[in-house]
């Protein structure tokens, strides 16, 4: 079943059992993917629900909805200090397939520049893209690049209303590594945060821990900006895996 | 002590408590990295051993060897399926920013190029730069690539001596999920094998575990084949962080 070609439609696109197919898809599953009236695909919303699906010519009819089982029980944050260049797509494609929930860009103290609004349109196509290629039922959120500050802030407000827990990784200083730090007793979500090259200042950690943030070591060994948000990923998507 | 600058020497560069620069590493210590007479840095052999140093115009003072903490007190050998284009490069350079001990490039059955003898090379460029800027005493070994079936009998002949465990990755099928399979009893040596895009055969998985590899998933969403290396070294490297 998941062999499938899969494509992800808005739900408004699901009427009565029947899915109104865009231009762009009827040339999707018939030119490219050379799909003939009567083959199966799934179709997928973004949000959570696949559906086996037949096509019709310009729509296609719903057969069953599929259950999937391919998200964490926990809806993890990335907030991750820009790195440079166009290092940042790497990291949104592979936090994807590791099944972050919401990646919140941000710009550090030490981080060279502000990106274009471009960008965010190209890291959410990218994240699109992954989501569907790692057979995710849910597109993780690329939220706008702010200040790390705004997002504590922000980060803070929301999250004292569940049950959660927030982590900073630093690579100096001896902190104990996040392997040791995750609980797994019905944590509803994680926000984990990354720096930039060169490491968070002294006034950043500060102020996370003052944000109910836990400073945590991803390891002995110094990472890259754009490695460690996806060991950070990696060990807690392992640590709430069903 | 560790912002310090490192360059790699030879271990027969060092005589008598002196380090004989070549013209490379004293144009890369004067001219790129601007020290001067008197200057420290830090002297690494590649071996294990680092050695405080201060600049000599020509040569180069050794003050105390440094006791290095980086490396994990397991030897981590990957076996990875090359994947496309130049997509090994950042495998390579992250599973030594990792901690892994040799790489084992290996050609499956869904391989698609022979890499040039010119690759080889580039691999191991990169991974001393790695070890360099990742703060580790060791440079990772990687070998020349070979058949996976050849390198299946090297592994099985070699580790049967020593206390191992071989693991190889597969997205598909309900196998255990490496996490929990992972032991730290005193184990000398770890092997995991990595697949290509779209997976090792039947067959591969079949005479892997004939060699005396278990079966492992790296969790239920499909990653692409630079992915897979990453995560499985991440999770290795936590399990017997110190």
């Amino acid at each position: 079943m998941s062999q499938l070609q899969r494509i992800a439609i808005a739900p408004s696109q699901l009427q009565q059992g029947q899915i109104l197919l865009t231009k762009e898809q009827q040339h999707y599953l018939v030119r490219v993917l050379r799909l003939r009236d009567g083959d199966r695909f799934i179709a997928m919303d973004g949000k959570g629900k696949w559906w086996l699906s037949q096509l019709a010519t310009e729509q296609a009819q719903v057969l069953q909805p599929l259950t999937v089982e391919t998200e964490l029980h926990v809806s993890i944050t990335l907030m991750v200090a820009l790195p440079k260049g166009n290092a940042f797509d790497e990291v949104v494609r592979t936090c994807t397939e590791l099944g972050v929930a919401c990646i919140a860009p941000v710009l550090s103290d030490r981080t060279l520049l502000n990106p274009s609004p471009q960008k965010l349109e190209r890291w959410r196509r990218i994240a699109a893209e992954a989501a569907e290629q790692s057979e995710r039922a849910f597109v993780p959120t690329i939220l706008e690049p702010v200040a790390f500050n705004t997002a504590l802030s922000t980060v803070n407000s929301h999250q004292s209303s569940v049950n959660s827990q927030q982590y900073i990784c630093e690579g100096r200083g001896n902190f104990p590594h996040l392997r040791y730090c995750l609980q797994n007793k019905g944590q509803e979500s994680i926000v984990i945060a990354t720096g930039p090259e060169g490491g968070w200042t002294e006034t950043e950690i500060e102020n996370a821990i003052a944000a109910g943030f836990q400073p945590v070591s991803l390891g002995r060994r110094i990472l890259r900006a754009v490695t460690a948000p996806v060991v950070a990923l990696t060990l807690i998507s392992a640590n709430f895996e069903v």
